[in-house]
């Protein structure tokens, strides 16, 4: 734990916003939400996934990764210089180019005047229809990280790690007090009426898990909105909006609009996390003998 | 996956009941209420935890090891009797004598005419104030197991397993298509009506997540009503009933009552597993090369 373990809150700032096909207005408007959030007492701020553009894994275009940039590079530099000014720490989802034909889906972390901290690479990658990541971004290579910040220390995970509690228990294992998930997740139009709130209470659900099995926060930044599918008539993706932050206990604390941009700003308080944790001791009886084989595939039957 | 794979349905039987200080009139209820189940149609019965007595781990009396039995022993017999009878499968947890001092909570699968077919002893063990577990049971050592059953392949796990995503996900990957908890979770009378409804909810969130994690069913067996602490005057466990049913996507289908007796049978699609597993493809990225430090307590930081 960092030496700031003995304050007694966080306020952590979720910046819910659409993003359209102007990638330098996507990038102005971040910063200038950073801004408000900061201005209502935000000390950490987490934007969505990949928020400077469209959700472009909508398609298979090789003309996009153009729009790719190293990690630190462009996009850190302008939100060191913000995180300075506002003395904040800032989560930031990018686009990275790490060698030609050699792409990430990285998060960066910017504490205040430090400056850039370090990156973490999505590690799970999806790939379904209109969410094409495998095309564009190599799993990552850095592991699951947390960051000891000035404001403590916070993991950091994207989308697709949501469904996986091994990325939240590593990264919990690790110090982390609060899970970050930048986020896109969405219906396809088609599935919305009969399977959208069954997904989304899967979606809320895996999340407010990790609170519990981990004692630790969740909080979950998604974009929000209608986007398009290139190309075609009618497809897209409506995204879900409703980032939310779960306290330790699994209940949910606060959770933006379906439907709109916000700017949400709730104070975490980390005696809830030693507190749970006492009271609730899983990490004490997890039985560390007996789980060599979660890095298999699967069990196969011996035949 | 078992050869019956192909069947389309698993119909399974949740016996929510009270014990009390009869532990033969406790065994003749479980025996009735699994040929009740039988009767309503189910294939797979599951008891709840410890259900020929009382739950003694309320207390530290070492006059109770009297009350352990080998396993396979007197109850399985009892039960494969009854199970071949019905021709059902039936998973009993039981208080295991293994050797003189060293005990275990293990749960026994009967499979119809086959008879006893295996174990498993609960790896993970509680000890919080009336739950002094650690005090009666020695951790398993047989390792996280499902079960190939005429019915179907069949995870087991037991209470306190609940709250380790570990637990479950290394059922699901030995094929288990269904989680069975027996259990018996309740509330101290003076933590409930401040935190009854949010430690029941967690209960629920934690398990619900095993389902949508890996795709497979879950089925909680609770015990159900008050149970007084031997010498205290006021001091006790409301157990919570509540017994459930979680499929695939993570919904409740059915749910028992919260202060009554109930034997609930429900009809398992079988096909949902597979719907759902290649709808949410969590399987197959897992990131196998980077879970390693899970095996490690916590991941203290270098220093």
């Amino acid at each position: 734990m960092s030496d700031t373990f003995s304050q007694t809150a966080i306020r952590v700032g979720l910046v819910q916003m659409s993003c359209g096909d102007d990638r330098a207005a996507n990038l102005q408007k971040a910063l200038n939400r950073t801004r408000q959030a900061a201005e209502q007492g935000a000390e950490v701020i987490c934007l969505p996934e990949l928020f400077q553009s469209r959700y472009f894994c909508q398609t298979e275009d090789t003309s996009i990764f153009e729009w790719a940039e190293p990690v630190p590079g462009p996009a850190t530099a302008v939100f060191e210089e913000l995180a300075a000014e506002l003395d904040v720490t800032v989560i930031i989802s990018l686009f990275e180019r790490r060698a030609p034909g050699l792409y990430h889906n990285t998060a960066a972390v910017i504490d205040g005047r430090e400056g850039y901290i370090g990156k973490y690479r999505k590690m799970h990658i999806p790939d379904d229809p209109k969410y094409y990541e495998k095309f564009y971004f190599t799993p990552g290579d850095l592991g699951f990280k947390s960051f000891e910040t000035s404001r403590g220390d916070l993991g950091v995970l994207v989308c697709w790690d949501q469904w996986y509690p091994e990325a939240a228990r590593l990264t919990a294992l690790r110090g982390a007090e609060v899970l970050f998930y930048p986020t896109a997740i969405g219906w396809h139009p088609y599935e919305q009426e009969e399977l959208g709130q069954q997904q989304h209470d899967a979606w809320e659900v895996a999340q407010r898990a990790h609170a519990i099995a981990n004692g630790c926060y969740v909080v979950a930044v998604n974009r929000v909105g209608f986007e398009p599918t290139p190309g075609e008539e009618e497809g897209g993706i409506e995204f879900w909006g409703q980032s939310f932050v779960v306290a330790p206990d699994g209940s949910i604390v606060a959770r933006a609009s379906a439907d709109e941009e916000e700017v949400l700003v709730v104070t975490l308080d980390r005696a809830q996390i030693s507190e749970l944790r006492v009271g609730w001791p899983f990490f004490r009886d997890r039985r560390i003998d007996a789980y060599e084989k979660i890095n298999q595939r699967f069990i196969d039957a011996e035949k």
